[in-house]
Order: C-alpha cells, then sequence, then structure tokens
C-alpha cells in the first residue's frame, strides 16, 4: 500500500490537544463576552454561490482569494466542453460579513430590529502561505443591523476591548477615524478612484513612515495631495470639523460614550487610518499594541453593502477580533489563565478484564456525580498505565484491584500531593469531589 | 445594481437565531459528555488534500462525493492546457475519521498511549440535496486509537449512549455485531467482494424485510447463501461461538460491561447489522429509536484504516452520532430542556443622546457584576425600544430617564410578572442578581 503524506495541505494547520484546548477556550470567552453584551450567535453554511461572494466582494481584493469549489457531473462537463472557464459553482466564503448581509436581506422581516449578531468561526483565503499568515483561519465579528447612531460603533467596540480585558491582554489602544472625513479631504482634481488610490498609500504609514508615503504619492500623482499633507502634518478633530462638521463631531461623542464604556482604553483619534475594505461609510477602528506591528481587530461603518442582496439600505456597523493573533498571544499564558485541556480529574487502571464490567459501573457512578472520569481501556501493564495517567496530567488516581472490590475500599493517589489514602467506595465520589474543589 | 439571491447553496442552510441556540447547546452538552468520559478535543483543517481523502476513501463510496476546491492560477492553467482532468488539488473533508487518521499519524510519537479523542464539527458530501440530507452537515466522533480490546467499544458507546440519556432522549436501542463474524459466514465458494456485496444487501433487511433481501440475493447469486441464510434463520450468539468464537466471546463480554455502564440501555445483538464502510474489521454497531426509522448513531472498529498513512497497523475504534438528526429531535423538546439563547437578561432604553455615555457607563458596570446587558444603541421612540425587548424576550428592563440618573433611583420592569419596581443604582446590580437566580 503507498504510503499517504500525513501533513495537512500547505497554509492549513492540525492542533494539537493543547492548542485545541486554548482555541476553544478563546472561543468560549469571545462568544460569552460578546453574549453578555446583548449579541445574539447564528449560523451560517461554510460555503456560498460563487454569485454571492463575487458580487460585490468583501473588499480589498479578498474576492479574488476565494477557494472555488468545482462543479460536479454534467455541469462540470459541459462547462469543459464549452471552453468557458466556469468551473466552479461555489466558493469557501472568505469573511463574514458578506454571509451576514445575505443572511440579514433573507430573514430581516422576522430579526429583533437592530439585530445586534455575532459569529465566529473559519474563513478561507487562497493567498500564498508564509509566517502567521494561513489559508484557513478564524474570525469573531460582531455587528449591529438597522442603527444608524454610535449606539452601534460603541457596542461593538466596547464588547471587542472588554474581550481583551477578560483576556488580560493590557494596553490595547483603540485607533479611530471616519471614512467621511477622508472623503471631505479630497483634493477637487482627484477623481473619487485617485483619492482611493492615495488612501491606501496613506493606509502605510505606520510601515513606510511619512518619507515613504510621500515618495510613493509623489511617484503617482507628481505631488502629495493636499488631504494627506493635511493628515500627514497631524490635523485635529477640532480643525476638521471644518471639513466635516458631521463626522466630526460624532466622533466627539463617541469618545466621551467610549470613556465610560471601556474605561482605562487609549482611544485614538487617528486620521491616517484607511482600512482596506471598500464597502466602509462612516466611522472605521483598529485595534493596535504599542509593542506589537500589525492590527488586533477592527472594523467600520458599511450602510450600503446590504442593497446588493435587497435594493435597500441598511445601516450597519461591525467590528472583528483577529483571532489567530490573539491565540499566538495567549497561548504564551495559558498557564497563568488556567486553561485546563478539560483534562479528566479521576484515572481508573484496569487491573484485569475480569474487572472491567464493575470498574465501568463505578466509571458512570462517578460521573453521575459531575465527576470527569477515565477509565484505561486495556488491561495493559499498569506501569503503562500509570504513565498514561501521568502523559494526560490527571490529578487523581483512582487504585481498585480484586481485594479492593472485595472490601469495597479503594487507595486515591493525589498527583500533585503525592499522597495515598484509603477511602471507601461508598464515600469515593465525595471524597473526590471535596479533594477537587477545595 | 443587480439584486443577488439572499438564498444559500441548494443542500445548505441559514440557521435562525433560535435554531442556533438549539445547535450550540447540543454541541455543548455532547463535548461536556465525551470530556467527562475522558475524550480530548483535537483540531484539524476542513480541508485536505486530495491524496489524504482519495488515498483509501471512507469507503461506502462517500470518496466520490468530495467537494473539490479548484487549483488556482498557473497550476490551474497548466491542469487546464493538458487538458487531464486534474483541476482540483484539495477537498472538503467528508467524515472526521479520515483526517483523524492522517492526524494520529502524523503526532502519535507525542500522544497519549491509547489517545482518547473527540471531534465536532462539520463534514461537507456532494449528495443531491433532498429532505433530512444536507451537503454540509456536522459530525460528533469519539475514538479511542491505540487500544486493542474492548474497553474501547465500551468506552465510545457508553459516552454515546449518555448523550442521549443527558437530552432525555429515551428507549434508544444499541444493535451489536462484528465484523469478523459476518466474514467467517461467508459461503467458500464466494469471493470476498461477492461475500460483501451480499452483506450489503442484508443490510437492507430493515428497509425491504426478509422478502425482499431474499430476491435481491437470489437475482445476484442465483440463491440465497448458507451464511446469509442463517443470519435470517436468526441465529443465536451462542451459536455463532461455532462459527467464530473468538468475536463471539468478545461480544458477550462487551454485552456484561455495557449493562453495567449503561444501566437500562437495550442492547441487541444484531446479526443482520451491516454498516457501509469499507474499513471495518471487528465490533459495529449502531444506534436505534423504535419509533424513528434510520439511525441516531454508529461506528465500529477499524484497526487498518492507519495503514495508509503509516504502513503499521493501529487497532481503533469509534463511534458517531446522528447530530442532524439529532437537532431535528431536540428543537421539539427546546422548552422543556430550558434551551436559553444567551439571552440578554437587562435591557437598557436609551431615552436621549444625552443620557447615552452614563447609560453604556451603567451598563459597564452591571456586566461587570456578570449580568447580560443589552442597550438600545439608538435614541428611537420608546415603543419601538420596547417592542425590541419583548421580541428577544428579556426578561428585566431598567427604566432611566434623565430624572432617574438625577435620583440615582431607576424602576425596574419585570416582563414576567408585569411588575414595577424602584430600585436604587447602587443596590442595582445585586436586585437584578436577586431577581435572576431566585
Amino acid at each position: 500500500m503507498s504510503k499517504i503524506s500525513v501533513l495537512p495541505p500547505s497554509g492549513f494547520r492540525d492542533f494539537t490537544p493543547e492548542e485545541s484546548a486554548v482555541r476553544s477556550f478563546l472561543i468560549e470567552k469571545i462568544s460569552g463576552t460578546y453574549q453578555s453584551h446583548g449579541f445574539q450567535a447564528i449560523a451560517m453554511p461554510f460555503m456560498e454561490n460563487l454569485a454571492t461572494l463575487e458580487g460585490k466582494g468583501g473588499g480589498a481584493g479578498n474576492e479574488k482569494l476565494i477557494f472555488k469549489v468545482l462543479k460536479r457531473g454534467e455541469s462540470l462537463t459541459r462547462s469543459l466542453e464549452k471552453g468557458e472557464g466556469n468551473l466552479a459553482d461555489m466558493g469557501m466564503r472568505f469573511d463574514l460579513t458578506l454571509p451576514l448581509a445575505r443572511y440579514y436581506s433573507r430573514f430581516k422581516q422576522q430579526l429583533p430590529k437592530p439585530f445586534k449578531v455575532f459569529q465566529v468561526g473559519p474563513v478561507w483565503r487562497a493567498d500564498s502561505p508564509q509566517k502567521g499568515r494561513y489559508r484557513e483561519f478564524y474570525q469573531c465579528d460582531v455587528d449591529v443591523l438597522g442603527s444608524r447612531e454610535i449606539g452601534a460603533e460603541a457596542d461593538c467596540m466596547t464588547a471587542l476591548l472588554k474581550v481583551f480585558a477578560t483576556l488580560q491582554v493590557e494596553n490595547v489602544e483603540l485607533h479611530l477615524n471616519d471614512r467621511r472625513l477622508l472623503a471631505a479631504l479630497k483634493d477637487a482634481d482627484l477623481s473619487d478612484e485617485q483619492w482611493m488610490e492615495a488612501l491606501v498609500t496613506l493606509d502605510k504609514l505606520d510601515k513606510v513612515e511619512r518619507s515613504g508615503v510621500e515618495e510613493e504619492l509623489t511617484a503617482k500623482f507628481g505631488r502629495v495631495p493636499e488631504g494627506i499633507r493635511q493628515v500627514l502634518d497631524g490635523t485635529s478633530l477640532e480643525k476638521l470639523k471644518t471639513v466635516h462638521s458631521e463626522s466630526a463631531e460624532s466622533m466627539e461623542a463617541l469618545l466621551a460614550v467610549l470613556k465610560e464604556s471601556a474605561p482605562g482604553t487609549k482611544v485614538i483619534f487617528n486620521p491616517s487610518l484607511v482600512r482596506g475594505q471598500d464597502y466602509y461609510t462612516g466611522t472605521i477602528f483598529e485595534l493596535r499594541h504599542p509593542e506589537l506591528s500589525g492590527s488586533l481587530g477592527g472594523g467600520g461603518r458599511y450602510n450600503r453593502l446590504l442593497e446588493v442582496f435587497g435594493g435597500e439600505e441598511v445601516p450597519a456597523f461591525g467590528g472583528s477580533i483577529g483571532f489567530e493573533r490573539l491565540f499566538l498571544l495567549i497561548q504564551e499564558k495559558a498557564e497563568a489563565l488556567k486553561i485546563s485541556n478539560s483534562t479528566p480529574q479521576v484515572f481508573l487502571p484496569l487491573f484485569s478484564q475480569e474487572l472491567r464490567a464493575p470498574l465501568m459501573k463505578l466509571a458512570t457512578e462517578l460521573r453521575e456525580k459531575g465527576l470527569r472520569v477515565d477509565v484505561y481501556p486495556d488491561a495493559a501493564k499498569l506501569k503503562n498505565q500509570f504513565k498514561y495517567a501521568d502523559d494526560r496530567k490527571i490529578p487523581f488516581t483512582v487504585i481498585i484491584g480484586s481485594d479492593e472490590f472485595a472490601a469495597r475500599t479503594v487507595k486515591v493517589k493525589s498527583m500533585a500531593e503525592r499522597t495515598e489514602e484509603s477511602v471507601s467506595m461508598d464515600s469515593l465520589a465525595d471524597h473526590l469531589l471535596k479533594q477537587i474543589n477545595r
């Protein structure tokens, strides 16, 4: 039999039991925090029709990164015969926002208004794999659909910031800007497309600094556009009131709310923040950490995205946590956060085949009392069985051979304290629970 | 702008918030039960290399149902030019067992022995959609890798049965058989392939009854093979000891263990049980319900599946719950099981823009005390805000306009009891917690 590779595809990951425990812990904490802020979960397919994914795209070129699903059967044969290139009919979702837009457009009559929703799940992008960039990764979005006021902004940002606080990730900064402000700064002689191009260059300020931005702009436009120069010179929110009073004032109000709802967070008006997505129409934000490059999360207002599904404007705001980034951060502090693998609490070695049935009966009784119990499935050498319990770091082992069954008295070994106690079988569950809950 | 369909692809599903809550509840209960039986979680990609999926296949023809992922860029161009038909390089997993076999083969040096593992997650099959059959659905597997004895069987079956008990699904029956018994019953003049064909026909006994099975066999082989006739005549475990003593005896031992570990479950030796997978080598089982057609779960021993990844035999046993079937069953009893949507417990309407910041501050304080709090994001008409709280079934609403803020006294409305109480802001959290935990 020829041997098949044991590796996952390039850019995809297997997770060890320990890593899986951290990921589950994170998903639980994130979901719990979102729920405590009033967001509710929904579920959608991982695959969508290509028309859905390509119709408007997620902007930022992500629609170019769709993993497409090959047509099947006659439909594939026909496409191949025609040589028309339409070989795929579906694709893997590349973000959670576009499927949400479809979902909301489908169900809006029966959903609460506004609809405060969260999603945690995988997305796929056919990017070239590199360190820290995966082709399958998780996103954790909160969105408020059907709300036009800054309450939606405040709700989402507060929930995201609370996730970091809960996980003891300190010094997260919130950078704020508004696409309407950026639009109002446009030089009159530049087209909207040219302006977006200039903004994309501005967005690189962090990476290439002012000189790099100016160089690229000069190469593109023969000059640094006046609006960009204002930003680079460090304009203030106060000054920008003359440029676009509505957005400057709503940002002031938002800053005041965040001071109360996310106390201690450094909130920074950052006029050079652009964010990649085409579809943003108002407030945009990004979560950053002074000691880490790149972003820990972000989002923005996308009041017009839902039009592609229904022709009607639905005001919407959403944000997301960079789950994979957070996963790397949290792995290092897994111990401090007491992330357990939901490891069994009690180990029952199997002394002989004859004891299997009574041992399983005991396991069942202990589980009924709420204990997580692992029974060794083979009557193997005890040395191997104890090694297994050590490997899995199971805190208590109950020694119960045929003598112990006859006397209805077992020995309980504590791994941490290296003690051994005799306990009556009738009080075993209580004894273990007391030890564990100490 | 042209309108894009709001529907998911055919055979795929969107879930309402209520349905999502039931699915999350189920996943939590299943995972928790598996953990309490000593199984640990791992995570793997949803996509695999085609070579992995097609190498041995999941048997039962599932490898024909792979959603294949179209190659990209130059690799696709080359394949199209060559006209060779290899247009895909990856595929969506169609079960959880094959990826697990790859995973274990990759990591076995560092994993506990035996490895007791569980997975809950989506799989994909390019089947023609029909009622109750989806192209994306969840599986919930438990597996014990590296154990040869019936302890693995007992562990997995006990855990699966406990899931149904926990969910108050009563009268689940466990049907047991052994592939070695079935192999030993083979008529001498039939080849292994012919015998498997005969068994596949036998497996239809439930659907087409004895006459249907006999008809199909006679059409295929000109007679009803003697081994099949023995089964149809109703052979007993005792009689089968002469046919294959090892498996008959291990099944007896397993029956004795299950009596203790899953008391009250009807366990049935069913010699006509075959199960579709090619790869089973020993015990096979299926969970059934007397009032429902089809299966609620099942599994078996697959001691040779891992050879394709490493050349070495790894004894393995696994089982699975039919998640989508269970989901339909449980939806009807959602209320009885007290499945909540993790709905917010407290609703804070927004009386005016000026109160937004202090209201968000209050929400933050209440959340710090462990309450799930929803703030209305817009200063909309109060009638609409109260309707929203009704729609979401939020049990408590805190009325706090500018007068209440000034007096530091709020009104707490209970939805269930239609009462309204004045409460000081300082004791609001405690008051609410007391009401909720009553």
